[in-house]
């Protein structure tokens, strides 16, 4: 159902089957209002009306769309019983019904129960339905976050007893408490849900908390079982895309390409900007190469809201497929790096991202390994030889570090260890690399600026000294001595 | 003749005016093969046909092409003395001619003197001519360089005695010896050319030798006059266009877009992919939506030429829209930074650019300050602050600095300076900000991670230490002191 092609770091390209048809992850739905689009225009007010037609999305390259059940039960049920959900927004792709749990976020209450609302998902032909949970709100108190999670995980349980055709997603909640999302995670994951949204977490997109938003999605997805696409509720916005990726989403959607235009914002993969404030639109989209951002601004409300949604639409696809590409060819943690200088609030989530241990990063990747500041210290390429140095067995008893070389170094010294001398290299990136060692990927294949920063100053320092121990004598080069400062050690 | 309208860092948003036509910089000129767009077939190798035809190139958005003179003058001199530059390659915008120096850089040598060269792209109605120099390579042998150096001036001082009715570019060259290019662009730059490319930098391009290229850029801007726009010759790539841009390059040419084609290589602002590692296209031009990639692929030579060609036009123009745009909302910096994550190359160009002062930057941009690693701290913004402090008054003997708040601090606290308290806050990004000026530019808007690296612990650290001087009592707000160690203050 699931069926994973690519990875890197935590992200995979996969292909999820949906009844006889398919996606391909990481994937974005774009979220349609099914009042809009509805032959009955009365029910639409003229400020959402729908400006981009379902069919047109999908044209554009989007084989899959959301909507939103609820709002199709209290206003379009009858018309969406006979026609089903598919024929009444105009969507032959495949079609992911809300179940109002937003609607309850956002109000307090919704007049349907859970078992209706699911019913009424298959009954209109829902291809994949999600589940009437409570979604709490970051920082909620905890009783209440406990006491939110306790009915989500039993409506979890009762719909799956439900039969039905479609799909089902069981969201994962617990505001921002670790252990609580880890407890959801674990007895949702146990359910067998076909799909794991995480949710209520839009606030959070919303304020920039994206270090605690990573916090979250690492602890679900711990327990999450790792054979089912996990999608992250309401992150329309491309600049997070990457880090979601990288910790193990899959899925998406996005109201934002729609909500951000109304306001006249243009989303680009790098952050955001207001119409009034562009000077030529940075983007070689079929809007962005015909209009001037001037003739945008004056082409009247509605024509505006749908040019800059159609923009937005482009934007957000893009960057989904640069992510595609970058586990693809294995620089998904180098797009992240890159983005994670779009605004300090991301530079903060790399750091908390990269506290995870990434124990499912593939071994040996297409491309190179970049170092891009202090952070690449802690990527799992870093973690995982700092792991195998301590199971490097030697009979020398003289340490002799080099400093580093063109490669392979063995060739370039034209030395090697033997059983008086263990030979190594200083490496800024990898700290200590054996010569015995060092054609296994990353180590054959990395770049560091020649210029170091202080992490990375201290950290061959510390690796220096540590695999010392165990060693009679240590030579340390004067050249690569007199980069790191080593007290003590020859 | 040159307008500049916006300005930050050292790259500005510029109206260059060619006798009654206009660019704006900064402009890429795509190279046009002249051999090949000419009705003379047989002068055109299939190989090296131009595939994308120059009023196309007009139509895609750019109002100006750079040709080769010398190739004309060999091949096509009747054609094109008869019909003029324009008619000849098609191209009714502007034409800039090159003049061989490229081939004598190549090939040893030309069969045709300066004067005679710069005659004739002025007879064939040339909007830009180029002095014939010499360019000398990187490294070259000190001799050779200041030789060349010496003949490359003296052919600027006769090029300038020769009337023509066009703009006339005098190339600096100098290796790369910092003081031959300083030399080289202020006896240039007296002269008063039009248009000063930076010559001879090719190579370094080819070798990812950026930090190199960007001292070499330092070099001739500091001396060529800041009225006239800097043409960075040869470089046609993205990824090095917003370094270039910020330390004060205007013009650029592009054979790249065709030359990387032809060789199955897809550009990108952030890199190159070899077309057969491509998984989608990351990009939302009309190749990239109308095609996959391997559909590009099969899509036959010449073919697969012309759609990466129109590609890579579309990725080069969107960089230079993008990085107007940053010039325009003062967040140049911002990009560069993030740029410098595209390879470690990059990071250390960042590194060396940030040496240079920026004594243009702007004092106040339309966008906040985003501290991005440790380069940021020598951003020319923190420099200007610092110089600022060493002039604030105070007659307070006791300094007190307070950890990072709600801004406005003063509001936050609820206290200011007094004759017996000068106040402070801490900050990771400027050391030390004073109340008092809190609200200036850029205090007042900036953004750090809250969790700190190395550089910046160590940067409030010696701050606080400096300013420290000259008061008889300091005391630092526990929780800050915690951060950063501070022996021997109170």
């Amino acid at each position: 159902m699931f069926e994973i092609k690519h990875r890197d770091a935590h992200g995979r390209i996969g292909i999820f089957k949906i009844k006889n048809k398919k996606l391909e992850t990481p994937y974005i739905f774009p979220v349609i209002n099914p009042r809009s689009v509805s032959l009955d225009n009365s029910a639409s007010s003229s400020a959402n009306r729908q400006v981009i037609k379902p069919a047109d999305i999908k044209d554009m390259g989007f084989p899959g769309v959301i909507t939103n059940s609820y709002i199709i039960y209290n206003s379009l049920k009858d018309e969406a019983v006979s026609k089903g959900v598919h024929e009444l927004i105009g969507f032959d792709g495949v079609v992911m019904t809300d179940s109002g749990s937003y609607q309850l976020y956002k109000y307090g209450n919704v007049n349907i129960l859970p078992e209706e609302i699911l019913r009424f998902q298959d009954q209109i032909g829902s291809d994949i339905g999600v589940i009437l949970d409570i979604p709490t709100p970051p920082d909620a108190g905890r009783k209440r976050a406990e006491s939110d999670l306790k009915e989500t995980i039993k409506r979890g349980k009762e719909s799956l007893e439900i039969n039905t055709d479609m799909l089902l997603a069981g969201t994962v909640q617990g505001s921002t408490y670790p252990d609580l999302r880890e407890k959801c995670a674990r007895e949702m994951g146990k359910l067998g849900f076909d799909v794991y949204p995480i949710g209520g977490v839009v606030p959070l997109m919303e304020d920039y908390r994206f270090s605690t938003l990573s916090k979250i999605i690492i602890s679900c997805k711990k327990y999450l079982p790792q054979g089912r696409p996990v999608h992250l509720f309401g992150c329309g916005h491309p600049i997070f895309f990457s880090f979601a990726v990288a910790l193990g989403c899959d899925l998406f959607d996005s109201a934002a390409y729609f909500l951000y235009a109304k306001d006249d914002r243009y989303i680009t993969p790098q952050g955001t900007l207001k119409l009034d404030n562009i000077y030529e639109f940075p983007c070689t989209c079929r809007v962005c190469l015909g209009y001037t951002p001037k003739e945008v601004a004056a082409s009247g409300r509605s024509e505006k809201t749908r040019l800059l949604s159609l923009h937005n639409l482009h934007a957000t696809m893009q960057e989904i497929k640069l992510i595609k590409q970058s586990i693809y060819e294995g620089s998904l943690f180098e797009l992240v790096e890159s983005r994670a200088r779009c605004h300090p609030a991301l530079l903060d989530a790399l750091k908390v991202m990269l506290d995870n241990h990434f124990r499912l990063d593939p071994a040996t990747k297409r491309s190179a390994f970049f170092y891009s500041g202090p952070e690449s210290l802690k990527r799992p390429e870093v973690r995982r030889h700092l792991e195998r140095l301590k199971n490097i067995e030697f009979r020398a008893k003289t340490l002799v570090v080099l400093p580093e070389a063109a490669r392979p170094y063995s060739r370039t010294y034209g030395i090697s260890s033997s059983k008086d001398y263990h030979i190594c290299v200083g490496s800024p990136v990898f700290g200590i690399i054996p010569l015995d060692i060092e054609e296994v990927y990353p180590l054959n294949r990395y770049e560091s600026p020649e210029n170091l920063d202080m992490e990375q100053i201290a950290f061959i320092e510390t690796q220096v000294k540590e695999y010392s121990n165990g060693f009679e004598k240590v030579f340390v080069h004067e050249k690569l001595a007199a980069e790191i400062e080593l007290p003590g050690v020859e």
